[in-house]
């Protein structure tokens, strides 16, 4: 078992950065050719997928998780806390913190347009973000 | 690997049950130091993910899973089979059942804001929810 | 540590194909009587969940996908790359490509409900998609 921290920082609320390159570089230090590689977001204002990484099609996910927790309404969670975080929570737990990619001779199983990506999804800018970096198998 | 299930009592639909302790004293029982635990929800009105679990973020999730799928419209699983649950699954679909945790020094690596949930999603209040705990490593 | 490649091929948008036999038969194969079985989607477009596949719950969990990213709405991935699958890519994002169930006594231990199914989210029918399976254990 090999483990590492991903370190990045976040420039803005909705930004997906793009961490495949990072992940790639993990599992070739990793030494492993063959198993998984297993990775945690240490936040619950911020979420792990997979997406094509284009400008456009980021866009249209961000609309989509205003639809679920959109802007300006009310969130129990601010009125309680004053953080005016309450979207930035429903979208990550709805989302999800956690991923595991298939690797095979060294590399990671991706799809050609399938990048690994880390969503912020805070409203406070600029934060930094740690993901667990776990690799698995012979 | 080590084995276990844990099993919750749900009182009403919408809880998020807190499993972070379970989940705590399930990675200490199995003696794992470096590893992974993974955790999987037997249901298909239930699923499981992170949060802050305070009630003020917790009645906000609620909100936006009746984004997804809200009360007070017809359900073709209803029409079907009158469980008058449509909505459950499909909230539990979109959350899904599965979750991996990096484990470290003994510890669940979940940030400070991040506990582990168990939503239950079924209409029908009170229902014996068994988590299957899977943890592995050295 | 077992892998085997599933291959299916969709019919139409917002089908989702019972993989669970498949599953099943790899881990068999495997020979790996308790462990975890890991399943990855390689693909942008498609997205893997456990859900009662039954035809009520599947149109009513597609209307939920379609609340997120409707039809009939522009995407800017289509603006940018005349794909038509914005709203594709968007379902699978949330809904997400990976998907961990646990092994006992050489069986699956999902819940009598609980199948597993590949979503096929694409705008165009027709398409070979590749579940990469995973089994690790004893």
């Amino acid at each position: 078992m090999f483990r590492t921290i991903l370190s990045v920082t976040s420039e803005r609320e909705g930004e997906a950065i793009d961490i495949t390159d990072p992940v790639r570089k993990a599992v070739k230090e990793s030494g492993v050719k063959e198993g998984l590689v297993h990775l945690f977001v240490r936040h619950s204002t911020a979420a792990l997928t997979t997406i094509e990484c284009e400008p456009g099609v980021l866009s249209d996910l961000r609309r989509a998780l205003s639809v679920l927790a959109p802007d300006g309404v009310p969130y129990a969670h601010d009125t309680r806390w004053g953080d005016g975080n309450g979207r930035s929570h429903v979208k990550a737990a709805l989302v999800g913190p956690s991923l595991t990619i298939p690797v095979a001779g060294g590399k990671l199983l991706c799809g050609t347009w399938q990048q690994v990506v880390l969503l912020e999804l805070d409203v406070n800018a600029g934060r930094d973000r740690s993901v667990v970096c776990t690799v698995t198998g012979e």
